[in-house]
């Protein structure tokens, strides 16, 4: 199975990207996390996008706040899809990641999911590498048909008791 | 090859559309272009959602203005990735669209792409599907070679005027 | 006497809406609570919206955050009046709750109130249903007034001491 | 059938006001038009309100621009249902009338519509009345699959041509 | 000398307001502080504004909150000059507040001060009359030279210590 | 009578600016009219300031988009009470300049009234300059006066037609 | 002297940055534009960045819209001073590509300049060039005092005209 | 060597500040520190502005919160390289100031750097410098490589242990 990648802009950002590497790990997805910074290490953040393919990961996902370059950077040097999670630092609440992450111009997209969600990152990339493995197709629809049956109990629960 | 389907809200978002039926059409990639709405046709648009993928449908792409809930409603029902287009109306440039679109909770993913932002959702689906398919891989790097050259053009045409 | 639902997109709106909840109460209008989900129970949600006429409810509340998609839901399936109450959550300060329940397309109204304003959806949805109801008027028409007095006698102790 | 008013802060709103009017007219709902002022004619909009229960009036809707005052105005006055409409202006793109309409006290709600949008007002206004009204009820039943007809139309037509 | 009315939409602005009326206080302006709300109040905030003239007021400051519509309506009802205080409430930061003040229509305005911001409102209100008063215009100018020499004290100690 | 000064940041602000003028015309307040800008030629706009009470002028009112420091470099120079005009630029609608001027520290008040409201700016200055001046006082009242008949006016004209 | 890179993200930013282009010219600093997109060419942009400093340049502008990565791109791999251009692109004012410019994390400025400023742009540029270039400094000096001289002959005219 | 000032625009900014004063001791830069306000103080601020070339410095800092007209104020009294600090107040988390700072007219730019961004204002000040200085040019060259160092360090930490 192909490998995701989860690339943090700064080790600040581990406790809102643990979340995502937690979802990889319950489908049995492989991956690797890295810290690269668009900024800080902007040479061997575009090597490792510009590899990633030969190097056998299949989505990679970026981490980022503030002016959140590091999505786009990467995607700037991959055919691969690229997913961005706009992080919300200490003004602005995660809007100017939010707008620097998912405004990429034609050529380069970013699939950008809510600020701080790194769940719905690490869920996306499932999807796109379960189109091409049926069992993890098989694991995410357990997972919907999980996360429904938890809803409708908490319905009962409260439809009950209010 | 799976295919594409493109969904929109409303017929008046077609010109934004338009696009990225155009990148699907170039790379050769299979689609289906509907306008189902979340509001107006809320049924219909979740039959598709929920038989997208037994119809032989691998990204479904979801554009819509305002309070745009369909690629929300749409990634409702599905496990398959869906890309979501903020499309801008009469006011508010497009912010509505935009948060209505990439804030989904965690379980429900939504890829969005800048506002209007067509032609990436076009490619973003296109790069989901190369990951199984060498030829389409092949063509994606061939295109981002040749934006890059164009860009290099532009540069060597603007340096020498300027 | 019509009846109230009050759903809410997640258990987690449970402190919010208890608000309207206990206005119903005080006004003796029947009311089910229930957790609906626009994204992790769709068909749940669709359905409960379906059958809300012939089930004997008047008036629909969704209370939402995020990407609130709920009370549009709701309202793409009843001609019902629909209330919708925009969630704060961790973000943006319910701005894209607001943006996402308010911003609906012409055809089908969700009558929106305050971020977080579970009280003023109950209530509304009593000024609704007092139209048919001399006795819910009366209550209502003594609310008021009881509000107008307690104001009044802030004022009277505010100006007395400062 | 008791009436509906539709309140307009400024002349200039006129233009987006009678989207509001026509679907009245269309749905044969007895309704008054009026320029009332929360800063120009604070008197009269007040009596207005006041008087509109025993007018005749079953709901009101108030549409106004910038510090958009008027339906929080109106309905400090009265106990029916007051909807309202924030209308855009030359700056900021109706941000304002929005907050200003929507942020409503506690005990004092407005059921806010999107910036411009009259006809979902006016449909507000008509799915409140139909609540007593089974004709108006089965008006709005034929006119929502009108709506779902013409959609899918659309549907038809562009998938298609695309 | 002509007093100088703070009126607050609500009992739980009063932290706000306080430090204007302790500028008041400061500079031996006659003052009233009222609870006059826009909407749960509107005939006594009426009264008040429409009759503050005759009883012998010369500034009227109107504080709150949320659509923020206090300020705007004392200003419907007087020509003296009326000065607005949007209040911070649980969500926005104060930005709807904000707008629901500033933004009025021609005809009707209202002075608006920074967000939260009493203290400036009263000085403005010290300031209109000091026009017609030479010893609070003395007191004006010592305050503000006081202040010029309290910012140069902190100049002097933090240029020698860092 | 005291004088008023409308002074503008920059003569492409005059086309905002006239219609204060305009109004200050009307009821026959002696004012000038300037070009200062706090950053062009602050030293003048400074002298301007400090000298304008002496000067015999009782109010100031400074128009300036985007970082509109214009006002607040006025305030800082002088007790006399100065009106803020926020100027719509070519980008962003006004809000730079809004929060340029509304949002001024403790000690200097700004009057700031809505974006590009010249009308309501010199209004504001009549009102104060009433005060002490009972003529103007009469005048203000006669058009507020007038102000309500033209709306009751169009309401009679609307109310009828439509 | 040093030479001054002006770079632009696409080539339809040249209308905004040939303002720049104009000042650099008239202050005869030695200049070269390109296009270099930290997204299509982001080698070709790095490599430059890289080598500015050797082949010549001591002070490098960047101009980009949407999310506006260039500025930091560059800012990434030098450590001469870098200016950033936020441009206004279709939607949202600019606000996407200010965020992007000016949110940089620690250790990377990037010195940013207003939406569309170019002309400021080129003349902090100049401004920094000046500091080791007395020439340069007695430039800038007459041109300050020109667009004084300039703005008190717009005051002269328009205080005698209105 | 040149000296760079960084001014303050109320002592209350002096734990943003001291970020960049840290900077400017590591490398060696000498400085001076100062509180004058735009609005307390504005001759004393203009003074030091017009004298600071003359007195020995190279580059100006300024920090200021809310309508932040500190920078802009010194930019408009010196050709010296100005850099604005916008620091976040009590409300809406800095984005006042950032406008208020950022968007100058043409002719006084002030280059900006991020909310509360302290640290990179002062390394702006000091690549501004080290044009000049080749021993500075080394340190910052040393400083960037050991931040790509850190920060290699914790991807190294981080994707072994995760």
């Amino acid at each position: 199975m192909k490998k995701v990648a989860i690339i943090m802009g700064s080790d600040s950002d581990l406790p809102i990207v643990q979340k995502g590497v937690d979802v990889l790990k319950n489908f049995g997805v492989p991956y690797e996390v890295h810290v690269y910074s668009a900024h800080r290490t902007p040479d061997e953040a575009g090597i490792f996008a510009s590899k990633a393919e030969e190097n056998g990961f299949g989505v990679l996902i970026a981490a980022a706040g503030m002016a959140a370059h590091l999505a786009g950077a990467i995607a700037a040097r991959t055919t691969l899809p690229v997913i961005g999670i706009p992080c919300k630092s200490s003004v602005l609440d995660g809007m100017d990641a939010l707008l620097s992450t998912v405004q990429m111009p034609s050529g380069v997209p970013v699939a950008t999911v809510a600020i701080n969600g790194a769940t719905n990152a690490a869920l996306l990339a499932v999807q796109i590498l379960a189109l091409a493995d049926s069992e993890l197709n098989s694991k995410l629809k357990a997972k919907k048909e999980s996360d429904r049956l938890k809803a409708l109990e908490k319905d009962a629960k409260i439809s009950a008791e209010i």
